[in-house]
């Protein structure tokens, strides 16, 4: 492990990332990569997926949080930790300060769905539940983190979380190696950035020639219209979309940073689109996959990215789904 | 029936397994072990599952088929390979001859689903449709090998095709090592008991002090009946259930050999309790398992197997299952 992990630049480095899958080994499953049968008629398309929702708490973000806690000195963690998160951060975190022993608060919206708030109450935390409409969840989990002395874990704005998030595509680099196969690409959901800067840190160093892209719900484009102006852009707060997973308001400072350097691109997809990508996850790879964790896949499957000839692996994020909804588009291909 | 005392020289050791191990690395997934959250009050309680699922064609048996495929000389091979299977057997050989660049062919059942056919065309495979009522699909391989030189993959009675599915549990034991937890309990689905049997030579090798035990469904309950009187007994083949993996009609004569020296127990459970473990394993597990790949974990959920304090791995077998049975058993947790 690197001997002082405190004393790092900003911006995460692969050694960083090499740091935090030592750190996270044993406690985070290593996901494989699963091959899938695209039928595209070119013999020489491979494409595989890296099932994140296998991971302990059903997505990705366990890296991260985890690699945060195990890299706070004992007087940091001595008052605990807190967040804010409806979803997969708020399980992540809990689970992540459950294994290390010390205490997590979550805030949460009173709205949330009740098993996203059992879950995480189930692993271990306290959850604060405040009023969406009327109150600030940064300014309630700042107010815990003064009064308490707990150290705030951000979802993605962060380089120790970005270096966990990192190691997946770690992985991804690792296991494609380990079978001599080259690697055109590597396309990543995107939402606040992190799980994408993780992804391109990780790429950009062990396999340099790898195209990285990322893929954005439609109404939540931050990301690609920040990547074309070169200043980070919000979205319409009116908008909507059932990747609720992938709904930040805008790009981070530090992921942007990263991103607008190292990817080759982005592009949106629709909801139909990632609720058909949902379904042929179900079917052919047998995977249970939530909206947000499968517009990758949804924007290779719609033909936004082309990847004919080419060897493509594609991060499917999370599976924390509504069992009901997955109901419907396995049987109607509708959302309704 | 007497058993034939020459079988025993034909049993596979753990070196077989080993050597399995390595012929399939790279071609098979590794398929990692996903910690279960099991609410039974006891914070002693292991679960974990060992989805193979996620195999390649949806299932294990491609593990036993590119184990035997590998294993023939090239003389063996010139002719290609035969099989007969409505199911997951059908898709493991086909892609293994794939990969091998050899021909094989496939005798299914006219009547069964047109996605398992075409899933195997699209592996590659010849099939050849025969009508299940009037033609004895074990005669008309038999021909096809008799007049075209084609080797016989079997289902399950094959030491080769044993010790491949044998890897399964060898990386169970492998990864349990690696972390340092004792191995309690193994609990696999249980049909013509290859999967079961590879296991119990692992298991019993690696791991001597863990306990191993079989789940079939109700009504096809013929190994634990076997067990029970010492003598391979078959099931009234006006049984039904909806685990077709595992309809087959009595225990394998290497397989039965291997699993009542070796196995602690078994169970068998209803339909009824398969279809909450399929619906348990998509909401907390986020996996997609065909009804005969839930039975082992269905026997944890439902009790019949006391787990209580115990660290246990149970094998979901494969995820090859029609969608729109899923949705209903998601919706209503009904079979209808």
């Amino acid at each position: 492990m690197l001997e002082d992990p405190d004393c790092m630049s900003n911006e995460p480095t692969i050694e960083h990332i090499h740091d935090a899958a030592e750190r996270i080994a044993g406690h985070a499953v290593r996901t494989p990569l699963i091959a899938y049968p695209l039928s595209d008629g070119n013999p020489n398309t491979r494409l595989f997926l890296k099932p994140e929702t296998l991971q302990r708490t059903g997505s990705f973000k366990f890296r991260g949080a985890y690699t945060k806690i195990s890299r706070l000195s004992p007087g940091e963690r001595a008052n605990g930790v807190v967040a804010f998160s409806s979803g997969n951060h708020a399980q992540g975190v809990a689970a992540a300060a459950g294994l290390h022993g010390i205490k997590s608060t979550i805030v949460m919206p009173e709205d949330a769905p009740a098993i996203k708030i059992n879950n995480t109450r189930n692993l271990g935390a306290e959850v604060i539940l405040y009023d969406r409409y009327s109150e600030d969840r940064e300014a309630i989990g700042e107010k815990i983190s003064t009064d308490t002395g707990a150290v705030m874990v951000r979802p993605f704005d962060d380089p120790d979380i970005i270096s966990g998030q990192g190691t997946a595509a770690l992985e991804i680099a690792q296991d494609m190696r380990a079978t001599n196969q080259a690697l055109d690409m590597v396309i990543s959901p995107c939402g606040g950035g992190g799980l994408l800067a993780g992804t391109s840190l990780s790429i950009s160093s062990l396999s340099p020639e790898t195209e990285i892209w990322g893929v954005e719900p439609e109404g939540f484009d931050d990301t690609l219209r920040s990547f074309r102006s070169g200043t980070r852009e919000g979205n319409d707060p009116a908008n909507r979309t059932i990747c609720d997973a992938l709904s930040s308001p805008m790009p981070g400072e530090l992921t942007f940073g990263i991103n607008r350097k190292l990817v080759s691109g982005f592009v949106s997809v629709s909801d139909i689109e990632t609720a058909n990508a949902m379904r042929e996850a179900f079917v052919r790879a047998k995977l249970v996959v939530e909206p947000g964790g499968a517009t990758a896949l949804a924007a290779v499957l719609s033909g936004k990215i082309p990847v004919a000839g080419r060897t493509v692996v594609v991060i499917c994020s999370g599976g924390n789904v509504d069992p009901d909804l997955y109901s419907r588009i396995l049987t109607t291909g509708s959302l309704d």
